[in-house]
């Protein structure tokens, strides 16, 4: 194993900054427990002086017993106007009580003057107390060279100053930031090079993505020597967020021999990933590389050939690595072998060559001629197969429903549905009210069947998508209804295809809780089956 | 200016890879419209060997006058067992009839003998045949060199191989794949000039992005000597995606002086990826390079303090450079030139700086706050100026509906819609039945507008999307539907948000026919107005 790459995380502090982004101390905390459990070397989880409530979160952390981080909190160089013991944003980072403090300073000479509005060697000053000020405390200090790439280009000799004043000050670490995210991976292997062959101490790099390349800048500064890296888990942040750790870290560890965290957990970076985002309450970018929900996903029939042959013919690295997992896409191009695995889930005793193989090849291609889709819809493609394969019998049977949405419009409750549904010959009979046609049917019905199956009512919907296949001939086109329900352990995904938007829904809507019975009566009475 | 780069868009081909893309042809010639406008050099539309229904596409894209673009089709070498010219899937790329080819041929040892079980001859053989058999066709041959990078590292001499044997049988373009996309900028610069040094061909580049440093590695193929960038406008493409052409287009027109499109189309990037996103009913990334909604977003207070003094010292480009705009807070504004053009085509003396302006911006915040988006919806923008400016007034109006819907479902008259409007005085009562709810409603409103407006009998529907915003209160979530209408001359867009997808349509439906009205007074009545 190569060169140790620390890597610091700042997701509670700079993927704050991201739009929409907002975190209680609950959360904070428990990201916390996972950046530590997978072997982040530093959290920097927020700046008491911009956001005095941190301070509680910094109190209960101190609490916490951290296996492998220390806790960072960010900060700026004192003001210029007065000294660093009377800068009450100081005194702040410094009750926040962390090992580690963060201050950035300004380091391109137009920011200095321009917009700090003071002299070059006031700014200087500023770091050089700011950096004194707080190894004085005995904290460890990382200065966090704000724009260095930018001021560098602007006036290299000014930005090496700010470096050389840090330093002298007992600076322990020198971070580079390309804080405006525009920077070249060339510019960025020259300039972090010049910088690791005239300072002794560690350099770290801080990327943010506005060019689209802030996990290969990362990558060209760890290659001219930095040690450190600096970004958000997921790389969400301000404007184009910050360059992706999981990215970082799986780049320079998996292909490059480099030590970032320890080897077994590497396993864990999806699921890391896909805790931040879902504490953030943020959509996951499914394309991420690495983490993503599609990083794996072959939707080309050859490409899915190919990889039942030999995963490394169309994967960079084996998705378990990461902790993903392999998809094939069901799909009109895709072969045969995807659908195989799921037919054997269900009974191992089928072969590529049954003919009930080829029987459910044969009606998937149908439904998907019809427009349906199955990518996305793993619990509609299992009911399928079991329909095929003699597995199945319906739950309940619907007699009828009718459902009356009117003008002038009232929120909330803008339309009504009777449904009518038999189950063993006993019928019940009922009614809801919704928010539009699909929201008032979906009430009705778990209604009703919630007198036969009480375990529907654990059961929500988290997701519903409609696409509107061709829309030539418009509010007659035909509907794709794409639904996602939970049961608060597993989540499954079911589908439904019409002209009409209330039929293609009602189809998505049974396969949903049909599928969710299934699994119940399997798990219940699996020792008999 | 320097050097020329060419831009080969494959969102069509490769971005159809997707999980969850399928275009229909109305789709593809959307875009085909937008890529051409923009400036992109060549749009690669489809793979006719794996998806017959292309063919239909590449009928109608002959009769589009394209300004720019040159259209390719995609496909294969031919098979190992068959030659050129009893391969069905080269007859089926040559029924495309496009002015460009491109065919990809393998290049990694490992994949000929493993994955294709051909000899390393063999797949020469393949290669030379399929270009000198396009060649003899009139066609401009791309051969993509697929897996280049890992072939190369693998096998150089075989790699090289391949690429001669395309060369010489006469291919126009050598296009290097990093067809896995785990490699890294600094082997892509080496291997790509040590190609460019041997041949004296154009050489292109195709990066996808599993490693996440797409944008950098087509960046530095362009640097060793790459005049071709081959991507995707928006990045969507198999597991991790492909290069974002928009993104590839700023960096090196704005930031390093290759020439890419025509200067004065750089500010259609964000307009064009937007639309793109739209009709391939994806959700945009925010933080997309230059063009996401978050690109110019600016949360912390003191970034937003030194924006305001200087664009510069937090961005890394002036928005409008690219047609984004900066946003601070919680302000979505689409840009007030943008708006104000729209303005003066209904009202010429109202200024950038008129109160007017002011009021239809804020009114645009507001509907954009609720999940209105008029990027696509010109009808409606114009509609919501008008009513700002005093220049509208209501042409009927609804007493009320009633919708039913019911099952057991009857194809094409699921639902039955009852409506009650009044023009000046006169009411009219009328019902219609429909393919679902929305159809319903559509037919019977037009019924009854025929009566007052003979000519609502000319307009029909030609598109009708929905998009659900926040799927996470599922059947309950708010849904945006867009309707395109056209009365044969013209075409225009309007849009509807409700949690009541009937509703949403409603407000979309009765903008179209009301968007159709006031044109036809306009056209009738300009000599008095």
């Amino acid at each position: 194993m190569g060169r140790t790459v620390t890597i610091y995380d700042s997701t509670l502090r700079d993927g704050a900054q991201a739009e929409g982004v907002s975190f209680s101390v609950e959360d904070k905390l428990k990201i916390v427990r996972a950046l530590d459990d997978l072997g982040a070397a530093f959290i920097e989880a927020g700046n008491p002086a911009s956001n005095p409530k941190d301070l509680e979160f910094f109190a209960r952390v101190k609490h916490l017993e951290l296996r492998n981080a220390k806790i960072a909190a960010f900060g700026s160089t004192r003001r210029k106007d007065l000294s660093a013991v009377d800068d009450k944003n100081l005194q702040l980072l410094l009750s926040a009580d962390t090992a580690v403090t963060a201050v950035f300073g300004k380091c391109w000479d137009f920011h200095v003057t321009d917009i700090l509005q003071a002299s070059l060697e006031e700014n200087l000053n500023m770091i050089r107390d700011t950096v004194s000020f707080l190894k004085a405390r005995n904290r460890e200090v990382f200065f966090d060279a704000e724009h260095f790439f930018d001021g560098y280009k602007a006036n290299p000799a000014y930005a090496f100053d700010c470096l050389k004043a840090a330093a002298e000050s007992g600076a322990d670490c020198l971070v580079l930031c390309d804080t405006n995210g525009g920077a070249f991976p060339t510019e960025i292997h020259e300039i972090t090079k010049r910088v690791t062959e005239e300072f002794s101490l560690p350099v770290g790099i801080h990327c943010h993505n506005d060019g689209g390349m802030a996990a290969a800048n990362s990558f060209m500064a760890v290659e001219a020597g930095a040690s450190q890296v600096q970004g958000t888990f997921t790389g969400f942040g301000e404007r184009c967020g910050n360059v992706a750790l999981a990215t970082v870290i799986a780049n320079l560890q998996i292909k490059r021999g480099y030590l970032c965290v320890s080897p077994e957990k590497l396993h864990c970076l999806t699921k890391t990933a896909r805790l931040i985002n879902e504490v953030a309450n943020l959509w996951p970018d499914e394309a991420a590389p690495y983490v993503g929900r599609s990083a794996f996903a072959h939707k080309g029939g050859m490409h899915i050939d190919a990889v039942l042959k030999s995963p490394r013919s169309f994967e960079h690295i084996e998705p378990d690595l990461v902790g993903n997992t392999r998809k094939t896409l069901t799909s009109e191009v895709a072969g045969r072998g995807a659908i195989l695995t799921k037919i054997q889930r269900i009974n191992p005793n089928i072969t590529k060559d049954s003919p009930e193989t080829e029987s459910i090849i044969q009606r998937v291609k149908e439904l998907e001629h019809e427009g349906y889709q199955f990518e996305a819809a793993e619990g509609a493609l299992e009911l399928i197969i079991r329909k095929q394969l003699g597995k199945y019998r319906p739950l309940f049977e619907l007699i009828n429903f009718k459902i009356v949405g009117e003008q002038p419009y009232v929120a909330g409750r803008s339309a009504t549905a009777m449904i009518k549904i038999n189950v063993d010959g006993t019928t019940e009979i009922t009614a809801a009210e919704g928010d539009g046609p699909v929201n008032a049917l979906d009430k009705a019905l778990r209604k009703a069947l919630e007198v036969f199956y009480p375990q529907i009512a654990g059961v929500r919907l988290t997701d519903y998508k409609v696409r509107v296949m061709d829309g030539k001939s418009a509010t007659a086109s035909r509907v794709r209804v794409l639904i996602e329900s939970t049961d608060g352990a597993e989540s499954w995904s079911t589908v439904g295809v019409s002209t009409d938007i209330i039929e293609a829904s009602w189809i998505a809507l049974v396969d949903s809780v049909e599928y969710k019975l299934i699994r119940d009566i399997e798990n219940r009475f699996r020792a008999y089956l």
